[in-house]
């Protein structure tokens, strides 16, 4: 039943850890964008970010994403040297260009667009295309719903090259994971919040057991027959995930495929991403929905829990503890990947020293 | 796994079927609800959408639901003698009051003014609230798409009348089932359209599956400890469904709730709906989207099939099939069902006559 988490304290029990200083690393990570050739904007703001993302407990979207932007830089399929765009199409479509860089800075530039429109119209779309990795996209969603708005993203594409997840009734993998995530203004505690992959498990947790030599839950990966399977081995033999929620979780799945390779059209790098923002003022007085978002939130906390779980949780609250009980002491990374981005860092410095 | 289409066929073998000509049908109900005191137009409207519901298989919201909206009008929950009304409010937000009527005519409303104001600027966002039961979602959603729209409806509602599912990790029913309906302009076959309560099964199931005196699928019912049941009695007694994919359906359903309650405020009949409405032209041109979707379509019908399955199927496509194969031949009802209505009929036309 709590298959991801399982699989989460599986990762997190693999290893040692070592608590570096927030300053610290992000200063050390945003140098390592900088000597790739990032601007020192966008460079400091991809390290917030992922930090942001590892003090949230997020870790597949944490600090250790910086190595795997690294390589995609040096192997060309991201650019450093560019900074997203803002245009209105030909069509008329509001569209923030990511130019083959990464996604982050795009998606920030497109949530400032995206309240702006909506503030003056009620109701804003804005499509994020030629994007790299676009990061944790519930800290997109959720800054949106900061501010007052309603904010759903969803999109991925590039099955082509993303063939993750079976099809409900398939059994061989065609999609990605297309995630989706919606953030809302909520109670006293902040926006309710949630972002997730429309696949039983994301991409990642098989690469982590793999690694582990870790078994998966049970009913969430096929071998290449279409049988349910819990050794990671058979995924990479011709297995696919299997769509959370049956027909429920690949429908969504292709909802975004559409929306990302048909309605954005072709994209440089990975596929494509839809905002939709509303004003929530428009509705109601801030105050007057947080009283009654609130009474609903603190009615599901109080819900008795369900045996082998300890309460209920609010999706996005997680996170916030998360952050609130980590962010004084610093961001506790596995002793390897610190390792990892330590010598990044060293060989770029060099690079820069000698050239 | 394919736990909704078992249950689904379970109550097609109940009873026998007896086939009305598809103009008769609507006839007889447009009749039923004008004597019931709706305008001739909503009446027709109501009758022609719950036939279709019925053509394309969608039996639980079907011409069935006619019963319960007599009832509903009998006791006063919903009101016949109100046409809904497109407003802007005091602060600024497009909604559709129902006015406490029936929500189809409601929608019908909204599907009209969403694709205007989405043709004029690009996007649309319109609340509905204030209606009864809006009747098969994705069909409005799936309209929307005829027209070149992406459309997004979610919402529901109303917990304190209708909690029947669980929070993820708890054990108590505390959430309705918050269903989410996306349509996009697809291929050469139509809209690909998804219409899906949050939860893992829909309320009516528990009815049918107690009714027809069957056990439902494994692992989607809790009972009041919060352990799995398949006997639907659990259920009436302090049981819960549960939510669809776990804690993202909890989410999904949760989303909705702020939406209908704390975003659109108290109601007078059942909660609140939105809908977010894209025109896909300000993006590509028509025929561009649907060569690159009929691409995607294509390759997932052709994928090889999961043991058990007969084929991947595109969401939406099972509806229009069914309505294509049965439109000529009328509308199979069970014995039980058309008995029913009839009798409502000629009462009411009865109580005409006499009034």
């Amino acid at each position: 039943m709590d298959e991801v988490f399982e699989t989460r304290s599986k990762l997190e029990l693999a290893e040692k850890r070592v608590t570096i200083p927030v300053d610290e690393i992000v200063s050390l990570v945003s140098g390592i964008f900088e000597n790739i050739g990032c601007s020192t904007e966008i460079s400091r703001q991809v390290a917030e970010h992922l930090a942001d993302a590892s003090l949230c407990g997020m870790e597949s979207h944490g600090l250790m994403r910086c190595l795997q932007y690294a390589d995609q830089f040096a192997s060309g399929y991201m650019r450093p040297d560019v900074e997203p765009e803002l245009k209105i199409s030909e069509r008329g479509a509001t569209i923030v260009d990511g130019k083959g860089g990464i996604g982050i800075p795009a998606m920030h530039l497109a949530i400032d667009e995206a309240c702006r429109v909506a503030g003056k119209q009620g109701v804003s779309a804005i499509a994020i295309s030629n994007v790299g990795h676009t990061g944790r996209l519930g800290a997109f969603t959720e800054a949106a719903a900061e501010r007052g708005f309603l904010c759903i993203c969803f999109g991925g594409g590039g099955r082509e090259k993303w063939r993750q997840v079976a099809p409900y009734g398939g059994r061989q993998a065609m999609l990605p994971t297309n995630p989706y995530s919606i953030a809302v203004p909520g109670g006293e505690r902040g926006p309710m919040m949630f972002d997730f992959a429309t696949s039983k498990i994301a991409g990642g947790w098989i690469y982590a057991a793999r690694s582990a030599g870790a078994r998966l839950p049970d009913n969430v990966l096929m071998d290449a027959e279409g049988n349910v399977t819990r050794d990671p081995e058979d995924y990479f033999l011709g297995g696919a995930i299997m769509p959370s929620g049956g027909h429920k979780g690949y429908a969504l799945a292709l909802a975004a495929e559409i929306v990302a390779e048909a309605l954005l059209g072709p994209t440089e790098t990975e596929g494509g991403w839809l905002l939709l923002t509303v004003d929530c003022g428009r509705y109601r007085e801030a105050s007057a929905m947080q009283r009654d978002a609130e009474e609903i939130l603190d009615e599901l906390r109080n819900c008795p829990p369900a045996p082998g779980f300890d309460r209920v949780e609010i999706p996005g609250e997680r996170e916030r503890e998360h952050r609130m009980m980590t962010k004084d002491n610093g961001i506790a990374l596995p002793q390897k990947t610190w390792r990892q981005i330590e010598v990044l860092s060293q060989r770029l410095e060099a690079a820069r020293s000698a050239g």
